[in-house]
């Protein structure tokens, strides 16, 4: 880890390896995929799974059969583990659920928001080493919740043409609708443009790799996205009473993710700092399942800043608008109207990440790279759209018709100066 | 116009010659530009804005005393109408919104939500013949509403470089905090990257051609966008007792926009519909000041469908998925649930699109081209950021977290199990 001084003039994207660009060579080869998609159907995303993922399927959608198989394959116990999770997920997002409104301003003018579902949503689930149940809970609960009537799930088939069991278990209890399996670019376009088996979606969520963002960001327009991916990063805040071992722990969590994971430590105390850095690699050496990946996230982009108090603490954790943010300090509640820019809000020593990220409730997509600066965890209003409603009697627009025809005219559109005027012409 | 015996087997997108594809030579013309702006900065805003705009600036800033002599050189009359509009604006917008809440599950345990503004936003104005004060309005009072601290305005220049001056007036009256002097591809990439007089944003929003569109495009990620405009949409559902006078007026007042403006009207009555193509034809004859636009978008993109009941209409309309849905029918509020996708929704004979264009406070930046389907009209919501909150204290911890630990190592995630353990070690 890499131990740095703040200092409010520094430049934090280049400090954090923070980068945005895509890369030529893999936009146009996720452009040749699309276009595949859109010319050929269901031959392309067979010969892309063959070609990419070394699969040869005979039929793209999982049956009923495969799904229950995989259901009885995972042991009681975690089923039971999901299905609470699964229910502490729901009761959170049913609190994020919006209901049409109207008001009347003034007599005869009705004015209000009219809430509705979007209809069809593609959720996007990764296979290979980040194959996450959890992923799939979080990502389809709060879609079903808003009332989303069909809910398709896409995931690469092993090379078996098999897909993880888990997922498929995790699906299930969550109430998907439908289940194919593709990955990769091909997904992507298959979801936005449609295929002979697989019907086109009105939006697309769900984290995936550079082929997927990409292909993501193609189709945005075509569907709407949920905010592209970026590494998984932590930022704990802690005061001199923090506990090392507690940090160094969550700190861990974060970096074992992947390689390009970002843990982030910001103290008050040089003397916490260097415990911090102490435990990490002592509990990196300890017994750490993915150890080698940790390191070297830790090594590459793990940094620990020095504040000179908890205010400047806030400003940095604002600037760097972390994924995740643990406050590791006295009363964190207090300090919330100090929080700007964060994907969700850990308080106090027994909050660490990973409970947020199986099992509390509040969502585990979260935007990433700073991306919290404008963009919120996947929710509820993540499924619905709004739709103004106006309505005005004849009394009402003729008090108003001859302001509403000048404001048309001093715009040059003369026929919509008309169209009231023609209201009121005898 | 062309008419057509609705069937619901027919290709909708092909009828009304919808196309998303953004063209290769648009798309690299403006990756050129933006790669200038954050190679030169503003040298590259002054050459683009002088080989693009034909305008050669010595500043970039709208200065305090040019937003003054434009808006003294408004009307009065005209500025009193600006904010009646604005107030309107503002009273609708305050109703979304909304504020940070918590909740107590279980005892020991706090979930919620917060809720913070995005900080830094920009708001594209387009120039030239599309230069509309009300969608400064529009595009800003939400923004303001939501506690943005600072509102960018950007606009092109004319040759004389010059803003039109009631968009000046209507920046001034909304509140706008900064305006500079570039448009199209350019100013989107110094709001989104930034340049030595432009401060980066975190957002972008407002409607553009397709040189703006397409930079929209390319920037999002690195900043957020609104959903990208296309050509503006009417559809209207008529009963048989509709005004054929009223119908054709307020289709009008869509094609005048531009030669791609989709006015479409749905109606049970191929008596009505006959009679309201005659009106559509003899009010652009009459005296109609955009006669040669109003014409062009009805010969070539206007549309009669005729249904068999409202129902098939109503299945007519969430298919296209219109930007303005105007109700000419009884009771028209009544019909509300069987709306499923729609910008807005006007009801009943007194409720034409102009009154909302300008006049009644929800907004008239709304998604066009289908995008209904899954997005909504600019609102507050889209100036504002979720943090989700979590707090549990160490009795509610200890509850739970060998489930916890339990489903990270279902997910092969050691240190996010070992994080809530260590807690629980002694």
């Amino acid at each position: 880890m890499k131990t740095i001084i703040y200092d409010q003039t520094m430049d934090l994207d280049k400090i954090l390896k923070r980068n945005e660009d895509v890369r030529d060579d893999i936009r146009n080869a996720v452009l040749e995929i699309i276009k595949g998609v859109k010319t050929d159907g269901d031959a392309a995303l067979l010969y892309y799974t063959k070609a990419l993922d070394h699969c040869e399927l005979t039929h793209l959608q999982v049956t009923e059969e495969e799904i229950q198989e995989a259901f009885d394959s995972v042991s009681e116990s975690l089923l039971e583990i999901i299905r609470e999770a699964a229910g502490n997920i729901r009761s959170f997002h049913e609190k994020q659920l919006e209901t049409t409104w109207t008001y009347e301003p003034k007599p005869g003018v009705v004015l209000g928001q009219h809430i509705t579902p979007i209809e069809r949503v593609g959720l996007y689930v990764p296979g290979g080493k980040a194959t996450y149940p959890s992923t799939v809970l979080m990502d389809s609960i709060p879609a079903l919740v808003a009332g989303v009537q069909s809910l398709v799930m896409v995931t690469p088939p092993g090379k078996d043409g098999k897909v993880n069991p888990a997922i498929l278990a995790a699906a299930k209890i969550a109430g998907v609708h439908e289940i194919y399996k593709i990955g990769g670019a091909q997904a992507i376009a298959a979801l936005a443009y449609g295929t002979e088996t697989i019907k086109p979606v009105n939006k697309i969520v769900g984290p995936g790799n550079i082929y997927v963002a990409t292909a993501k960001k193609e189709v945005f327009g075509k569907v709407d996205i949920d905010m592209i991916a970026g590494p998984s990063e932590v930022l704990i805040i802690a005061d001199k009473n923090a506990n090392p071992v507690y940090a160094a722990a969550d700190l861990l969590s974060q970096a074992e993710h992947d390689e390009m994971a970002m843990p982030i430590f910001v103290t008050t105390s040089e003397d916490l700092a260097k415990q911090v850095i102490e435990k990490v690699y002592r509990q990196i050496n300890e017994d750490l399942g993915r150890k080698e990946i940790a390191k070297k996230s830790m090594d590459d982009f793990g940094f620990v800043f020095i504040v000179k108090d908890l205010d400047e603490a806030f400003e940095l954790s604002n600037k760097i608008a972390p994924e995740h943010l643990e406050l590791l300090i006295e009363n964190p509640m207090d300090s919330l109207e100090k929080v700007r820019n964060a994907g969700a809000i850990f308080m106090g020593a027994y909050t660490p990440e990973p409970l947020g990220d199986y099992f509390a409730g509040p969502n585990h997509t979260l935007p990433t790279s700073g991306t919290a600066k404008f963009s919120s965890p996947l929710g509820v209003y993540d499924f619905i759209k709004k739709s103004s409603i106006l309505s005005y009697d004849q009394n009402s627009l003729k008090n108003v018709y001859e302001k509403i025809a000048a404001f048309a005219r001093s715009e040059g559109l003369d026929a919509h100066a008309k169209a009231v005027e023609r209201r009121f012409e005898n």
